[in-house]
């Protein structure tokens, strides 16, 4: 084993014990009861580098809610379904706004700031279902997943699902939002059963990081040598994730750890580094921003020490 | 002369050669006469790799206004004088908003989102100045700028600064709003007196291309080993620059190019590629965000064709 | 018959004379097909004088959709249902943004502004229904607006509240985004069912005159003595009609009138002049701000006619 | 002494008795020692009816700072000068905003919503000043006040002006913005000037009652019989009294008072009862939107007793 790799899983072993000694450790989401249930003290965390090599620490198989990580995926397969043409309903600058925002919505005619919001993640789902029936196009998503992750074992959720979609009240105001600026075309009630299922995902780590290669390696699995995007759109879904991938502290993200991300309210959070590899990391408890805090804390620790950072050494 | 260098000044010139036959070239700044008499035909290009090798094309000598570009040196500068405190009085999000809105203070009481957009710039000024005479203050940012160009020639042009100074009613609303809040310390006249300076250097495309080399290096000069700014200070800068450089046209910019960059109205782009080297362009035409046209285009051409974006290859 | 009498009809039929010959009527409401088949030419006026005399013009007798005229009753039925508690669900400033804004519920954590809003008027109609059926609800809210026209003939227009219904999509998201701040109690569905539903009652200007009797004289009907609501509370319904009754237009209509009123998209508008009478023009032509033209224009005419502005003579 | 009198009298001493005896004061203006110097206790209320009879009661003659209520006259005067493109200027929709908000200046392009917020008034001290010198314009604006309150010992406070001039860098602000936006004509030193000035105007409850005298009697002095304004541009004022003249307390207040009325910082209101009377009040201590506690509390008891609400009895 080369020194690289060696160092690597010490890396990765020391900043998840570091990890879960660690007394603060954020919020878990309560607002639905399946999530409020998840053990605080989890802490998984898992780095696959470009040469294959997967050094892995903690809970790191443990599948858990991916909730908005999947808004990388569903942004990817509907590049892949209707190219570019999707930038004519979803803009790719930072919104500088919360998550659940509805202002600048109505500022912007009903156009989301970026695909990682949710209105915007509501939209893309929208042009993923355009009009097939919510159960194919949920499968789509659900294989694209299996595919990526390469193990067909990964499902979703329905408690999860079924508990969004009763109180997601804000999340139907945003789609209905949408709809009457013409944004979404699908039934509302469709569009959203899409959302809120493929954000009920469950993924270990694991699964999750290898998932995420392809944005590592110009578009392509490193192992299979399969193509899943061109080059191109691959160093774009890596842009808007940085610019774009936490909301509100997607500057915070970006000063701090210095690689493209996506958190979700789950407490995972995936995160690319071009040429070296994908990281996935889950810690249940959020900071006031929504995102992972020792998942955000972990990913900082680890570039830093690996030099993996996207803004130089 | 290495392959490597050979590509490098193949690229720059063919970019440069395009760039000058392109019809499309923007509008030019005309808000002040001085800007507004600029030739619009104009075009430079420099771009200086790791090992020192300078490759530059087109009117890579003629000294622009580098006006906003200037904020990327003053925050390196603020940062040295008072450290991370800085942050208390300015924040490093995205704003989503144009770069002389008012709106986000009123919400913020008066924090600016970032130092790029105006406001923020005038409170990273603010805490230069920190008691001290206006005069002194600016020629400690110009002696900054002509120290890390290795030129003591760079002047500030009087006749820009003078023009902005009398019709800036925006900046002077801005750094007043500030002040009702506190965030500003100084009379208001001494801030945006040494603002309106700073943002009235010029340079020429080599000037800055060099000044810059230290956000590309680790923060520092690779050729006289100089450190300017800790290497993590560097790599935060080249984060903020990535998220928050091109006002609401920064996700575009990351999209588009994939470098931490600043734009300023006078049609400059400073770009960093962490590592790899460092560029600076000149086109005086804007687009509506009011950064270069022909600017970013070059920089899009340039980062595919040597594959330096940040986001993969 | 006294000489006020004649002067009041002599008004009201030269105004009604001038109205139906002017070239300019504005835009028909044209977002559902129901409203859009109405005659354009249509023009009604009837006013109440305090002593009960009943000076009527033009299509006095035509019913037409009275639209958000209704909110002025719900907000009376919802004050004798739970009082001043009322208040805490909705405020009572206006809110210097368009009728269907949603911009201040997420400044104000899904508190409307005013009850003539869209939001508002749900959260008011919301509070009505109050873990009743939508039947019930909306009978109560018929037999309200047959009982102050004292004519039991008045119905609700099915189509148009089925077309409301399915293509209100900004008032679904009105409503669910109050709904996840928890300012709505009851199914969205049920609160909106019943809201479309009052929203759609047919009424004449005669049946509209006599049902707003008692805002013009302390809350009474002055004809059958029966009081409707207590002498302050219709003083107060009155203040919120001024300075609320038209949305962004509330200004300029209390400038140019200088009466309570309110408007409906059906091109109806209730008129309040206390101690004097009560006053209904329709005309279904809407200005910019979603009122009616050549009702407002009317109105100004009669007001200054009469000396009936609340402001002065 | 006709009955009627004899009630007013009754009224207002009982009135005011009750107001001097109440714990409640509210908060005095502390932001400049000029202001907050003054007496919480102080109290004064001064009614003159129509028929000139003057009922006054506690400090009435005591002079204060006007601030914002001189925002009436103003406007009036300015009438007077432009006509009606005045409102090419300013709007008179009710802001939804606190007085002092800069948000909607950014959307409306510079324009302030109406006269009475600080932006509107700055904007109306403008069109007064037109080219002239500031003291010749603060000239005539405090002639105007003398000639209107029949008292020439009428003076402006220095003190307060130039507290103000130090400190106001919001309206600064505010000024310089809409300059912008060439809003504003005069160099904003001088526009300020006047403003800073006309706020400091210091004038009793007796003084003020007199001068407001037109608004009430249809644009004219009812004992001199002399005309200040027409009738129809005095029943407008009160309009955009009613819905503007206390910021984002303007609902409030025309639900409990049921009157047109401008308040000020300074603890004063103005208050019109057309056709009936014209009202002063003062207590220094102010609500959380700025407005006078006391005087507010003062207005609602005595337009109940007397039934001078222009909503109804």
């Amino acid at each position: 084993m080369s020194r690289t790799v060696t160092d690597l899983d010490a890396a990765v072993n020391e900043i998840a014990d570091e990890m879960r000694r660690r007394p603060d450790r954020g919020e878990v989401a309560a607002y639905i009861p399946e999530l409020a249930r998840v053990d605080p003290g989890a802490f998984g965390l898992v780095v696959i580098a470009a040469d294959g090599h997967v050094a892995a620490a903690g809970d790191c198989d443990t599948p858990f809610s991916i909730q908005s990580i999947s808004k990388v995926f569903t942004l990817t397969l509907a590049l892949g379904m209707v190219g570019d043409r999707l930038w004519r309903r979803v803009g790719r600058e930072p919104s500088g706004s919360p998550f659940n925002s509805i202002v600048q919505l109505e500022r912007e005619r009903g156009v989301p700031r970026n695909p990682f919001i949710n209105a915007g993640a509501i939209a893309v789902t929208d042009l993923i279902l355009s009009g097939h029936q919510p159960r194919e196009a949920l499968g789509e998503i659900l294989r694209f997943m299996q595919f990526l992750a390469r193990d067909a074992s990964i499902t979703i959720d329905e408690a999860v699902a079924a508990s969004e979609q009763r109180t997601g009240f804000r999340n139907i105001a945003l789609a209905n939002y949408m709809k009457s600026f013409g944004v979404v075309d699908n039934p509302v009630d469709y569009t959203l059963g899409v959302y809120f299922h493929h954000c009920a995902i469950s993924m270990s780590c694991r699964q999750l990081a290898t998932a995420g290669r392809f944005l590592a390696h110009s578009g392509r699995d490193p192992e299979t040598g399969l193509s899943v995007v061109q080059v191109e759109r691959a160093r774009r879904i890596n842009a808007v994730m940085l610019t774009c991938g936490h909301y509100d502290g997607s500057g915070e993200f970006a000063y701090r750890v210095g690689l493209p991300g996506k958190s979700g309210v789950g407490g995972g959070i995936l995160a690319v580094a071009p040429g070296r590899g994908s990281i996935a990391v889950w810690s249940p408890g959020l900071d006031a921003s929504g995102n992972s805090h020792l998942g955000r804390a972990a990913l900082e620790r680890l570039t830093k020490r690996l030099g993996w950072s996207i803004f130089g050494l």
